[in-house]
């Protein structure tokens, strides 16, 4: 079980939303936004990087606001929906963008992993905001 | 000159808004999130600390949003509406929100300058999305 | 297998350090950010606050920390252990000051798991600090 | 006068170093931390882009170090020197290489705006490494 998972199990008040699909949006977050830092990293290290422009940009976007939505959605007991929404909207947007980039230049194992990670994070936050309805 | 503005004035590339407006944003963004983290520390050192737990949960819920919302108009060059849009209509919620909550507690005079950080930063934001239109 | 280590195994460059002490430090670092972030809420839940201060600050302190060195470490290509060294000591110590204090509090449920989410991040830090030198 | 000196002259409890040092820091290390962000899109958006990759990585790291520190170091209540010495000794260095590196591209006047924003900051963090003495 995720930490994510055991921190929410153990919560003392009442959260809203169903746990396992908070949970799951957490971890998913959280992997998206160090798998985009790595990608990064590693689009740095390519040969052709006037191509890669657009996925270091698009990459660096997506580490920030995953990180400030992941924890945004870990102090949910003070739901805020006037800022938590456009927040987890703006995440599933910038998820989206970054992994139609990354899928672009999925050629690149590196790329096709931060893909993989930056659907499953849209996914996720998808849920969590249909959930939250 | 603030760096935020040294640095747009220094961009290679054009920025399409205009960039004082921008400017304004950054330094009032970066501002309230360093007033939100001070206050959150000094909002745990009063004596009823019951009555300032959504206080602090706001502010560290406006230090995150803040941080991510700079990073990513810092990075303006490639500007992805479907994101960039809602992040900083959640920055603006998350700063009318902690702003109002400040207000409450303005006879401490840390939770008066913190408002006045969140008002000055939501309108900052209000005014980068008018003229992001 | 972590997506963290998925990245690692699909980089362009070679990394001067195991693999699989990166990977477990990435991962590490990234869960005790998120169990601090939590822990600071569910601390912020309880009736006994006053006693559960030092625990948030605390808490907050290896949030941020971890954050950082998480993201460095992800690039970790470009190593530049004058930086990279202090900031892997301050996560260690952060890391031991917070586990200690969640230890403390330990019967509540939520700063035990806390508490190890801050040991097994300590112990990764040490880990990747011997197999940086 | 600065939100960091207006929040620290509000504080309820009292701070054990020089309030003008330390708003110094602070704002020094928030103007870094966004000159740094700024100055990786810069570098970005340059011809050369092969020679500005080590820029980058070392603005990305400076940035991510700064945020860190700056947060840190506005909680100082709770002064934990065991993370909190190391941590600015992290800053310092990553603030010398990002400066040193953005010298070599003065020519840009984005890294010559982001180098002076480097050395101030390495300069303010060590007057209060110093002062916390």
């Amino acid at each position: 079980m995720s930490y994510a998972r055991q921190m929410l199990d153990t919560y003392p008040r009442t959260v809203n939303v169903d746990a396992s699909v908070l949970a799951a949006a957490i971890d998913a977050i959280s992997d998206c936004a160090q798998a985009c830092t790595a990608d990064t990293d590693a689009d740095l290290s390519e040969q052709n990087l006037a191509e890669m422009v657009k996925c270091i940009r698009l990459c660096l976007d997506c580490t920030d606001i995953c990180t400030a939505t992941g924890a945004v959605i870990s102090r949910l007991a003070e739901y805020d929906p006037g800022a938590t929404r456009p927040l987890l909207e703006a995440c599933v947007a910038i998820c989206r963008s970054c992994g139609d980039e990354c899928e672009l230049h999925a050629h690149y194992e590196h790329c096709r992993v931060c893909e993989q990670a930056c659907r499953r994070c849209e996914q996720a936050c998808r849920e969590l905001l249909d959930a939250l309805k």
